[in-house]
């Protein structure tokens, strides 16, 4: 049998707000501390400022990576909402805990950004961080399951 | 010293197109097969369609671990660019090698989906799939570097 090829990561960088449990909703006005880490050199984040949006690429690190469900499962276990696969989902019970959002870039200072909107706890470890090119966004119109439209209502209020 | 944390990644899907080389534009039309990874069920894919752009997470797999500059250069080496730092650049030479892209979805037929506009190579090793929420979208102007335009002028075409 052949052996899968695993792909070793570390953070780049750390969440520091005052979001320190895991709850689902009002991430709209989250201030967040991006701090570098500290095998980072400080010029990683040259030029950052001439971006104003971000996006930031994060590792669940609260979720539990035994209790992972690969298949499908009604979003936030709502039985009204209909049985969906993993990836039609954006939880964070899902394989590589890996989670992604656009934030808003406020300051950067030194090894130091601040965000808005970001939907990570305090001391979540940071993969990458990219900036925002309109280019990279849907240029044509998007299209949505209901339920994540009802799911969405107050998430980033 | 304290050891820094490590996060273990495998594939939960692979690119297959006819892309084989590392060039740098033209992906809009780009038509990509994601094909499942064997260790997951058919039902990670369920209800996908629902939803008509999808971001792809996935592995830059040929780009040199041991090149990557964590620091500041020049976008593709072209000096009429100012030097931007890794986080203030997407390409394919950072940190955890991590590539993210929204598609379109076309199709999903079982295992596999079809989509347009991946700029990732055939046999791209996939993180992640996410479902295109609006609500994730920015939703305030974007601001972005000048040279950055320029770069992308001919890269979604």
């Amino acid at each position: 049998m052949k052996m899968k090829e695993t792909f070793i990561m570390s953070a780049v960088a750390y969440v520091k707000n005052e979001r320190n449990e895991k709850k689902d909703d009002f991430w709209g006005r989250t201030k967040t501390t991006i701090c570098l880490a500290d095998d980072l050199p400080t010029s990683a984040f040259d030029g950052i400022s001439a971006f104003s949006h971000l996006e930031i690429i994060f590792h669940f690190h609260k979720a539990n990576p035994e209790k992972v469900n690969k298949g499908s499962r009604h979003p936030r276990n709502n039985k009204n909402w209909p049985k969906m696969g993993v990836f039609a989902q954006r939880n964070k019970s899902r394989p590589n805990l890996i989670g992604t959002t656009i934030v808003k870039l406020l300051k950067h200072d030194g090894r130091e950004l601040l965000v808005e909107g970001l939907d990570a706890i305090n001391g979540t470890p940071i993969l990458d961080i990219k900036p925002i090119f309109k280019e990279f966004l849907p240029n044509s119109p998007i299209l949505q399951a209901d339920w994540s439209v009802e799911l969405m209502k107050d998430y980033f209020r």
